[in-house]
């Protein structure tokens, strides 16, 4: 394989800004305040310095854990975006040195990962199933491949292509059978032929996910003696009474046969992407959209959270959805944000977008504090007050994955295909694309997600023919929708298509109802039985201590009573919503601790909710999203 | 100390046989075959090999944990009720010989410990907070005493009294400061003095008693350093940054200024009973009192069941009573037990032994099972179905504590001081003692706890001036009693007293109403808001799956429609109730995960309650004694 120069970065068909005061208001505390604060965090833990250490040689040990390479990537590919939106942005100089520093670590042979190259060169490529060298990998490309886009400098770029080379010259077809035990190197390849024009890297990829749950798995022979006594932290979960279960890793058998998501949560939602990235939508499609419906049928928390359980940060049985233990990781709603939106763009239909935007606009941005300093590795429905956000983890996968999700919001909201730009949030924004090489801007007025009026606005040189697409949400239920004279306007695969010729000063004028809605669960989810939990557009409420005085379970809502919707001055909860119900009255205390039931004891009274994603950024305090209902 | 032979049992005062269904059910399986299971048990663990290895002078490591001689101590105990209810006990032969064993293996200057005399003989004494020596010494001499009396047999009152002397010659006043982590001895000594008559036994208890929580404690060393590091499972719990807390074991302060209940609750309780068998009302039953109070009014759970917390497995913050959580040791339901009818008969007030029975029947019985041979180690108010009784644990210290509790009930149901005959629970019974010299025989009809109809008929060679109490129970709110003419009547501290002479024939009618009562907690008790639990006179109620074919969430009770009383043909659950209340429709199904709230999905429906004490004797499945109220 040719490691071919590449000279400017591709177009990616449309340039976007976003002037969305929501977004800009969360993705600002990031700029501002979240990449310096994990950059430090990666200095502080010795992330940077191991890599610094192999590439001066120093005989030092390892510092941290084995997959650390992958958040000093990830971060990375969060400070192309950033230099993407604000080239000047402080962190610059310090990244344009690591750079250097990571061109000196690489082996010659292209190799790197700075958990084996510091005293461990006999491991290589040893321990698939555990030892993340692949997903490390996958993250560097990603980061290269972003740095290159953002900023036209190759050289992070080189380093990642010439892993992906080593990487090739060790697997593959005819020579030895290996993935890796948490997927995310085969969507990183896909995205490495889109940026270098060269098909190979994506043919790996995709040889990977097909071998991945064939037999004889590489992992099998892993998972049993040697490497359980080589490695402290195997996971147990790989076997079962004695016969190797791969469903933790998706390896139990081949995507193809798939029928339910399975296992590790982001490791799931990480294969998925790479699944469609490399076979586009005649590959896997199929088995996909059954996977994803047993997911949003029975697996998927109201937040847009995944993968319930803490033993397998992962996938358990269908309707076990515990409020106060979910798992409910960051990551893996990220991971599912990712696929949601592969999902309806390989598809064209809008009902996965509806998840992807339930998910980003609640289970992802909890994951974050206001000032994006601050981080929740799970992600659970309710909290006594104990559970609070932690400026670093040990294992600090969410939070630069979180900051690059936010700094590439653009890549989620709008999608442009020849003629036709899909707009999947209906955001503000402004779109700049060429159109038969016609240069043409479409502005996005929108107060989303608070307001459901979206007004599109052309200006073009000359006009164009073009299909715009814009999502209508699911929630959404009576909606207008007017497109100039001259287009066709129609309603297909639940987004809103006007399509024709279009002229400067043609507006798009959308008018979505922004509902407020009591939901109510399938009983089957154990867990929120008698209770409902409220949502207004894509923004799903919370009830919090902050705002009461006094503990959660105390109140039930009267959902049969109006919700008020009052204006909040931070944009990020522009609408807290007033709610009606019954507090438990205080009067009982000091009476005896059990006494016979007499009814009668409730207090009529409205309390604030405030969006989830919002929560746990005051005092410590309960929280809740199924509240009880006093309708039962 | 003269090691005086002792020729007789002393005479206890009455002999008691119990008449009563309900509790002739459960004491039957324990007798039948819960006493030949828990030997068994012994036998394969080594509890018992360990005192043969020690008596044989094998060389050979001990097994199991330090503190199972205390199982087999208190296995003891139990068989000795047995024996003298059976005589002829199948287990008799078996357990006359292991005493020969306990002879032979304990040390010529009274020392015995398996743990210690199995190869860490430089061990002893060396590490009271932790290692149970004293702990095991009080059950040894409880099962000595308990032995002795039942059968006449003081072959194992002899080692135990050997092995008291042997601490009153390393402990004392003037020796060495010196109490153990896990409280008992203390009230066993006091048993010890009131079996042989000798005074000093009592007296080093309640120096014990007293110097516990003075400063230094013998603990505070220990917990650092040297011991932290030979001793594997120490508690962690014992040090708040770097400061000895003796909290855990009842140690941060002389429990003469203790307010509350703290630390391990077992140990608590033990500690209780040990004042006020050592001291008698004129210590610290002032003290007591506060804790009582501060127990009762926010730490105790509705099934008379105490210590929250697996952490200490003991008590935390007040109104810290999670349901599914809940750890409520059943060995602590047992200490409090103990300590509530010590305080009943201390203080001749009735409201402690209405927590000994509401406790008796709910919390200690949910320990075992209806057969007897498995047992519940934690006793939680609420389960998803997993958890399951088991045979054993390896900390076994329940199951024997139960069978010692069930077959010496006697002990807790009736007491007699001169001619003042008390009785804590109205069952049926038959009661021999003297007046005077007179023999006098009590019958007391009953169907307890399902029919509040109680009658004591006297039988009596002469006239005799006794007084009869007998507890009226706190939830009997329209109760009526006559005694026979020529006795006074009245009401004093929760007894129903008739006093004045009685003769042959002579009867005490007592009828207590039986309400079924929907109960409510104090709102702080934030895991019980907006549930309900059921009561019947003593008896908890609650809702299992095996009874409704699907699980308990999708119930809410209607607490406003009457409960109806069905008959069940075993004693034990012999009332269940059908309660009225709705039903989660199962058509919600196959929609949407989530919905939005419409109402009216309800479907009315009457379900049994059964008896929280015979819950998870069926197939397993979801149980919450704290149930939805549709009332809110």
């Amino acid at each position: 394989m040719v490691n071919a120069i590449l000279d400017e970065p591709r177009d990616s068909g449309m340039r976007v800004m976003l002037l969305d005061p929501f977004w800009g208001a969360w993705r600002s505390a990031v700029l501002d305040r979240g990449l310096a604060h994990q950059w430090a965090q990666c200095e502080r833990t010795g992330r940077l310095e191991n890599f610094r250490r192999v590439a001066e040689g120093r005989d030092e040990p390892h510092e941290g854990r084995y997959y650390d390479d992958s958040d000093v990537y990830k971060l990375l590919e969060a400070c192309a975006y950033a230099f993407g939106l604000e080239p000047g942005h402080p962190l610059r100089p310090k990244v344009e040195e690591f750079i250097e520093v990571l061109e000196r670590a690489q082996a010659p042979d292209g190799y790197i990962n700075t958990f084996v190259q510091l005293g461990r060169p006999d491991q290589r490529w040893r321990n698939l199933s555990d030892k993340h060298e692949m997903y490390c990998l996958g993250h560097l490309i990603e980061a290269g491949v972003a740095y290159w886009e953002a900023t036209g400098d190759d050289r992070l770029l080189r380093v990642a292509r010439k892993a992906a080379d080593h990487v090739e010259s060790v697997f593959g077809p005819g020579l030895r059978k290996g993935y890796c035990g948490h997927e995310e190197i085969e969507l990183a390849l896909a995205r490495l032929s889109d940026a270098t024009g060269e098909a190979l890297y994506r043919e790996l990829g995709a040889w990977m996910v097909a071998q991945r749950g064939t037999r004889p798995s590489p992992f099998e022979e892993e998972v049993r003696g040697a490497r359980r006594a080589e490695v402290g932290d195997t996971p147990d979960r790989v076997e079962v009474e004695g016969t190797y279960d791969g469903s933790y890793f998706q390896d139990d058998t081949p995507l193809l046969h798939q029928r339910e998501p399975v296992g590790h949560a982001v490791r799931a939602m990480y294969l998925y992407c790479g699944a469609l990235d490399c076979f586009g939508t005649t590959g896997y499609a199929a088995a996909l959209e059954q996977i994803w419906d047993r997911l949003v049928s029975s697996r998927l928390y109201v937040t847009g959270g995944i993968g319930s359980s803490a033993k397998n940060e992962g996938f358990t049985e269908d309707f076990d959805l515990p409020n106060e233990g979910a798992y409910a990781e960051t990551c893996a709603a990220i991971g599912l944000v990712m696929w949601a939106s592969r999902m309806s763009r390989a598809t064209g239909s809008s009902r996965y977008a509806d998840v992807m935007e339930r998910t980003l606009y609640n289970a992802v941005l909890s994951g974050v504090s206001m000032d994006a300093t601050e981080y929740f590795y799970t992600n659970p429905l309710a909290s006594r007050g104990g559970h609070l956000r932690q400026p670093w983890y040990d294992c600090a996968c969410c939070p630069p994955n979180l900051a690059r999700l936010l700094l590439s919001l653009e890549r989620y909201a709008v999608s442009v295909k020849g003629d036709e730009v899909t707009i999947d949030l209906p955001i503000a924004m402004s779109l700049d694309h060429e159109v038969g090489g016609v240069p043409v801007r479409i502005e996005v007025q929108s107060e989303y997600p608070w307001d459901g009026k979206v007004t599109l606005t052309v200006t073009s040189d000359a006009p164009v023919r073009m299909a715009i697409r814009v999502r209508k949400p699911e929630f959404s239920v009576r909606w207008s929708a007017e497109g100039p004279e001259g287009t066709d306007l129609r309603i297909e695969d639940g987004y809103l298509v006007a399509e024709g010729e279009w002229r400067t000063g043609d507006r798009f004028e959308i008018d979505l109802d922004m509902p407020t809605v009591w939901l109510k669960s399938d009983p089957r989810n154990l867990d929120a039985v008698g209770r409902t939990a409220l949502m207004r557009g894509p923004v799903l409420y919370c009830l919090e201590q902050a705002d009461l005085g006094f503990p959660t379970p105390l109140f039930a809502v009267d959902p049969g009573h109006e919700v008020v919707v009052e204006r909040h001055e931070d944009p990020r909860k522009a609408r807290t919503l007033r709610v009606f119900g019954y507090q438990e009255s205080p009067e009982w205390g000091g009476r005896a601790l059990y006494e016979a039931h007499t009814g009668g004891l409730l207090l009529p009274t409205s309390v604030p909710f405030v969006p989830y994603a919002t929560w746990a950024n005051r005092e410590p305090g309960w929280m809740e999203v199924w509240v009880r209902s006093a309708l039962g």
